[in-house]
């Protein structure tokens, strides 16, 4: 049994992830931290799990859960959970952190889109992004993986193999994602209030979300191409969710059956991409670890439409394929 | 023009009687006040208002706002109100309070449901309560109206024909109430928080809700009986709405269709009452001053079934009712 | 491993039991029967089991299927259900019934509550009621169980244990519910229109719906009390769950411990229900085959409210729960 | 008083339509059609109008409708709506026709995209297109209306200005719409049953959309620019609103003040157009006739973001501005 620590455990994501590790055969929920006052037990801070886990939240830092344990899923938010992995890391523990603090290529990129200095620029470019899709190689082998953003892994999936291939255009992408609520996180804020959002569409960040230099550079990263895209999200009606529509231009004709199977081929063996003919909803991937995908050709531009749901593929589900992966587990294995 | 002043415009209430007094012919809003920084225009905070209203939310005082106005609609928490209200009373300004803190018969009771000294006593008692189906005479006299619960309305309404007429127990009477979360107002709170409440039904504050006592002693105002109800609340997912279903005991045997006849007779000339043969669903009331109400007899146990639109009916709605009877204008005007 | 065939396998409950089974150690799905043209593959019909379940939509008769499996899970329509069951029966396959058909204690009930004639009324009031909590001594021994209405299992399952210990009145029994859309099945009706039933709630079958006699039928079954209820259900704008709550008079002077006290001590062994002290709300039960049970004491009223997922405890996870009783299984595999 | 007749009153067309002109002081509901059985009263099949509009349907042929009086909404299907006006005009009764049946430019295109023959092809391309922001010259002179497609008017309105003036390229336009369901219209069909389209988000008719040649032809009507947009429209769980994501490349470098300030200068005298600086939701203009435009500039593309109520600026309210201008009433009355 894998001894399992999360730093965090108050959120949604990490809701998700002790369902998933509830029921994987080879993990053994430890140690659960926040910062709650009281140390209450964890089925009074998620209702869903009375009676199904006897854990109370601790006040605990990353050093004391990394002496108790052999895996830490770290679901704390940006540069606080960078503090958290060095404090880890070196002490023989494996790490998948939830944050985008090791996700982007350099500590340039970092401050601009996040702000402030980096706690732990080192590991910046040099860390597994766990996406096992395209970096199972590097996820093997790694200590610390970075587990991908929910919007990077809905267009990241369906663009990287047309990028490959040089099929597509890389500084004409045009990605209009739509998520569900949970992907705001837990704390409340007026924008996410139940009568502010519901019976309600708008998009959000447009062109300044943080998730689009990740796309940008992970897409270069996987498949060499400069990528350049247009990103605007779209906060949706829905608890859970993300639906990607992305518009491409071919760089050579191109026939819809061609996109399919070039989707095909790329994603074979990949047990959680599922390619399919029709229109995916988000609806069809609620709860699973599954990225559904398709592609049309409309007047000649290639429309890309993936959907995942932002707490499983997009959170708490792939970070479960990374931990299958660093302890050699079947990828499926609780998913 | 009746100038019009409103206290605390930043809520739900507050954005529905604006659209409400934004189309009343006799109506001129003068005066926004809240504590919002830097006095931000009101299309800042209510995007749906934007080019409707050129007005500025102010920090002003409410003998400020008295001094510039006919009429005052005080959309200020309990406590804080009454404190409002207590200034502004004298000044020959009208007042209609959305608050609770003029209710209530009397300072004992305040002080057990709402905790804390009231500011202004000598008035609880007097206030006539803002239900033109059941105190018109009152309100049309007074200088100040407590406008009611949303869900005492829509408990008070079904059942005052019938306690009027003695043929229900007031001692034995259930009231089932659902209600949209516009109800608990515009303050994000966990509770609120989209993924929390989307998809979930729950009771709250059973058995302590403040509206019980409300709903007894209106109804004790209303038709002498002395009644003892049992008021459960629930919050559903929806923005706005209250369905209540009450369970009532005949006190000697009765048909359906006498019971739906009291309730025709009783409402005949209310132009808000609409009493229906089918079940009532709170989207055939949304954006309205209605209140649908039906009556069944089920193995002998009376079954009252309302709908109302929260924020109109149970608030603004009726709010803008009770200042058309204040000023003599029809008492449909606007809704 | 347990050969498994589902008759109807296009509706909700179908899908949950899919679901479900698919996971399951034991059991293998070998049949599926609809009367959709084309026998489609049931990736079709359910988009969410893409690729996970590779069998085709039969239109096979009741005896073909019997012919081909261990155990049949019957989601056909009421009457439907019954004329297939009374064909399987005998042939050695152990049949879990979804229908209504086999809930009641004689054909005078079915035929009151459901019309026409009962096509296999010999076995009614023989065949074991799916309600482990209640009957598993019958449902260990039976070859045909009565899977639960889920109504009643939100009803019964709070009310049994103080119906049994004489607490509580039975002829004084209110029960308001609330019900996620999905209740109403697949088939598509105004009602169950989006626009028409999302952002409202509205009660229906007020005194006329067919789980009010299965409740009082299986209470008096399983406690001896002649339980005469008010049972009123509620269209709530949501996927799922149900939410009961339920109105009762003690016979003597209780406090509210005692009453939560009797509900843990008759639900100490069992895995499915959560005696909470907190209000429960259908969230936290959204995918579970948990009933979480609260008890409140109101002005000397009894006020018991209890959750379930109207898909899982309430249909899919209560049948292989019972699916698990009868071939020795332990009771939580796979939920 | 303009007599008005409603042919097709069943639908959530003609119910908000009813809504606006119970409130229109120049408006009298004369008559109502739909085939339903019976001959209801209004109210049974909307009881959102109960005691309201004390009218039945009736069964009645368009040519009795026009006799009886000024002005027909014409809220039927496509075809059927044609066949209908062409029996109404030449009786000297103004006609809004709902339908697409009028909409684009000649029966090549309609038979292309809506089957069948054309019943009444000579007026096709001689039609007033009911979008009063662009086209109120025709409008005003006109008898025979084309009320606009709701996601048309939600991308026509941001693109014209920028098109009249060559700012952007006509074949590079995306348009990535989302739609609430009332969208499908009011009969129940599987896509919008409340359990499968709820909590989910989808695109449909990807590249086949019928209002894709509706946007092409009416932006080159309006603007001479030869258009052929990419149009994806996706179904997102709520009532009402559009929401439509619009990029486009510049033809020359721009700033985003300026993107604002075309807007701005094009729609000064527009009473329903809001050029807001904030990023629009549907809710901001829900259950009104406002469209509310913004601009960005994004890695120097132009994102434009507009925001209808569909049933409103999108159908009824649209219609209502078109009566107005057709009787020379006040283009904002009732509205």
């Amino acid at each position: 049994m894998v001894k399992i620590g999360i730093c965090g455990a108050t959120g949604y994501t990490a809701l998700e992830l002790l369902k998933i590790l509830l029921r994987h055969p080879h993990a053994e929920i430890t140690v659960l931290t926040s910062r709650q006052e009281g140390e209450p037990h964890i089925g009074m801070v998620h209702p869903q799990l009375t009676g199904r886990l006897d854990l109370k939240l601790e006040n605990a830092t990353p050093a004391s859960v990394a002496g108790r344990v052999d895996c830490v899923f770290c679901c704390l938010p940006h540069a606080a959970s960078a503090e958290a992995v060095k404090e880890i890391m070196g002490s023989g523990v494996k790490v998948i952190d939830f944050s985008a603090d090791y996700r982007l290529d350099d500590e340039a990129s970092y401050t601009q889109w996040y702000g402030g200095q980096h706690p732990d620029p080192e590991r910046l470019g040099k860390t597994a992004y766990g996406l096992p899709e395209l970096f199972a190689d590097d996820i093997i082998e790694a200590d610390l993986v970075a587990n991908p953003g929910c919007f990077p892994t809905s267009a990241i999936l369906p663009l990287a193999p047309f990028l490959k291939k040089g099929m597509i255009d890389p500084l004409d992408i045009v990605i209009d994602s739509k998520t569900g609520v949970s992907g705001a996180g837990r704390t409340p804020k007026l924008p996410f209030h139940y009568p502010e959002c519901n019976e309600s569409i708008s998009a959000y960040n447009v062109g300044r979300h943080r998730h689009m230099p990740e796309i940008d550079q992970i897409l270069k990263r996987a498949t060499g191409a400069a990528v350049e895209c247009i990103f605007t999200p779209h906060l949706t009606p829905m608890d859970r969710g993300i639906l990607s529509t992305i518009y491409a231009r071919p760089t050579s004709p191109v026939t819809e059956e061609q996109l399919l199977e070039t989707l095909r081929d790329f994603y074979r063996d990949a047990p959680f991409v599922r390619v399919v003919n029709h229109l995916p909803a988000t609806k069809d991937v609620s709860g699973t670890n599954f990225c559904d995908i398709t592609a049309r050709l409309v007047r000649g531009r290639i429309v890309l439409i993936s959907s995942i749901d932002n707490l499983i593929k997009g959170a708490s589900g792939a970070a479960v394929q990374n931990f299958n992966l660093l302890y050699g587990f079947p990828e499926t294995c609780a998913l």
